[in-house]
């Protein structure tokens, strides 16, 4: 009967507003309404990308934003590189390796995140690579990456491309894009976007658009000169996901009205919240304070079963956190705090924690956590006081 | 103020009970809940297709399922044969010549449907081609070409395989992919399955299915194997379009509720009302009878412009039907009938068109067309009331 409290690293809870704009009566996709929609969609999203680009949308999970990204970049026999720091990087080099690019992995123990220097010397080793793959914020470990100063040596010594996977950081953390030198910035619907599952949006630097259309690497679907030249008409190259572009419309306008700013700095919090929650409760991290996300917290437990945390949570509290993935399945639980997700979601799911905590492991660790969730809820209300003094 | 009446090839209408079962909470993609989702699903949407296969369900527009299709079914110089028939068949040769395949094209004139003794002598003459794509109903001409005829022909003088685009035929128009030879068989949300588009649907024989799994060729996201795997244990490859799935629930729920046989019958009378009422009031159809689909009508005025009556009808009468494609752009204007669309609304349309059409030419055609579709309603209610007698 009651809602769950949804705290799994996407999707996430879909807006009231949001939900309500996808109920708009079906129109005809190629209907002056339709281009309307995408018009005014336009200028909303850039900002959130950090470019002066337009953003393309392609219909599909953000795997295929993933693929859309090297089909265009890289061609047959390309050398290529991957920064591997999770599951993601993983799948960012599986689908190099599908379309039979040259393709290394630098790979970085998981919960860690790739070192610029560790990315110079490899570069420094490996001239002919043409572009080199990052993940922003890797969802299966919680790490953001440095993907400015990656950027940076990628562009000081190489004259690779650089292609970064944005799923869960687009919208949840500060992306400057252009600023950084970041050639194609991709991310999905259903993460801090606050949409459910179904687009995944690409921006493309000048730079890059340039290598696109010299790209002989066979693609339709996913072929970016399409969706630009459609785009150029207000209009989409296939049947674009009509509904999810009302709910889109809105979910950027919410975006645009709360700031973008005071966006990325309840993102800050939530994740202050947590981190500092979970340190008092005697829950390891698996990510370090310096490169931990903004939008999700993996957490790696010692004294008990992550697996068992994760069950008990769900059906005793109603909480549905997130398992691991790959090797780290059963070792870590993720909580998401993006998107349609404010700093009170985010004590009530250390409230819900710590309850369960204490059923799994018979210990006292009642308001632990929370206290000091609190205090750091209290310091970011405090503070925003004293600016708008 | 009040909804126009969508009368366009699709994206179609949704029904409210489809709408309403999209509004659900957003749940955790990997959750128990979203498992029985896609496991309740699963055994409806076979008969749908004419199949005992499971179908795979893929998040893109109906593009992204025809290239799944070819990318799936023939690998970078292999010999394949497109029946083009309209701007759909266009786009399947389009995609095979974007991946390299070795493409015939069988053209035939945009109205017309494909010969099954063209198609066996393009065989005997090519005798090298390993798939042949075709367009059950073409949606840029409402013509519904001979699937049953042609699979056989390429069975009886080749071992090719058939691959066919349903995109605006499953669910509208009997398939009986198993009986017929078909190979694969696809189609979108946003048809005859009464879905906001943004899901496309792949079914698969046994024999393709070895195909596939040998097919080297590079895919990535349209990988079927990976998606069958999933399957196997009621899940996805890759983020689902949760959403969109409590929506599919919910439609493919209301078509088992009417009955197959039922739908395919309301899509018949509809098809009949449109094409009798459009002769009576002296508009020409695109297709001949025999060759008509029951999920879409194309009208090619004589003596005045299509375009002008499209544009009339949207501002006048607020009914939205389609222009055409391709060359056909400003000749036809294309009725859709298909979906959540019932002989009301083709008898309320008719008369819309017939309003806008003694606006247009200042002929008196008030009730000609409407008398025609009204006989063919009763005619078919009382056939009806017959049967259940």
């Amino acid at each position: 009967m009651f809602s769950q409290q949804l705290r799994i690293p996407g999707p996430t809870p879909v807006p009231p507003r949001v939900q309500r704009a996808m109920n708009h009566d079906m129109v005809g996709h190629r209907d002056e309404e339709t281009k309307q929609l995408i018009h005014s969609i336009q200028p909303l999203l850039p900002p959130i990308f950090g470019t002066k680009q337009d953003v393309i949308i392609i219909e599909s999970s953000g795997t295929g934003a993933l693929e859309t990204a090297a089909v265009n970049m890289a061609s047959a026999g390309d050398e290529v590189l991957v920064a591997v720091t999770g599951a993601f990087g993983d799948r960012f080099a599986a689908i190099c390796e599908a379309h039979q690019f040259k393709t290394h992995r630098l790979n970085t123990t998981w919960g860690e995140a790739c070192s610029p220097d560790e990315l110079k010397t490899y570069l420094l080793g490996h001239p002919n690579i043409q572009v080199v793959f990052l993940t922003f914020c890797e969802t299966s470990t919680g790490v953001l990456n440095p993907v400015k100063e990656l950027a940076k040596v990628v562009h000081e010594f190489s004259d690779a491309y650089v292609v970064v996977d944005g799923v869960s950081s687009v919208g949840g953390t500060e992306s400057n894009m252009d600023e950084w030198g970041i050639d194609v910035l991709v991310t999905g619907s259903q993460k801090a976007l606050m949409l459910p599952p179904g687009l995944a949006f690409v921006a493309v630097s000048e730079r890059a658009w340039k290598r696109i259309e010299n790209n002989s690497h066979p693609r339709f679907y996913f072929d970016l000169s399409s969706y630009k030249k459609a785009l150029g008409e207000d209009s989409t190259p296939f049947t674009p996901a009509v509904s999810l572009l009302f709910g889109l419309k809105e979910s950027v306008t919410l975006i645009a009205e709360e700031g973008l700013e005071n966006v990325y700095a309840r993102h800050r919090v939530m994740r202050d919240m947590t981190r500092k929650a979970c340190k008092a409760l005697g829950l390891p991290l698996l990510a370090a304070d310096e490169f931990a996300s903004p939008t999700i917290t993996a957490v790696k437990p010692e004294h008990f079963s992550a697996k068992q945390l994760k069950t008990l949570l769900k059906e005793n509290v109603n909480l549905n956190v997130a398992g691991g993935q790959g090797h780290l399945a059963d070792e870590i639980i993720r909580i998401g705090h993006m998107g349609y997700c404010s700093p009170n979601d985010v004590l009530l799911c250390i409230g819900l924690l710590e309850t369960g905590l204490s059923k799994l492991t018979g210990a006292d660790t009642f308001g632990i956590g929370t206290k000091e969730a609190e205090k750091e809820y209290f310091r970011f209300i405090s503070q925003n006081k004293e600016e708008n003094a």
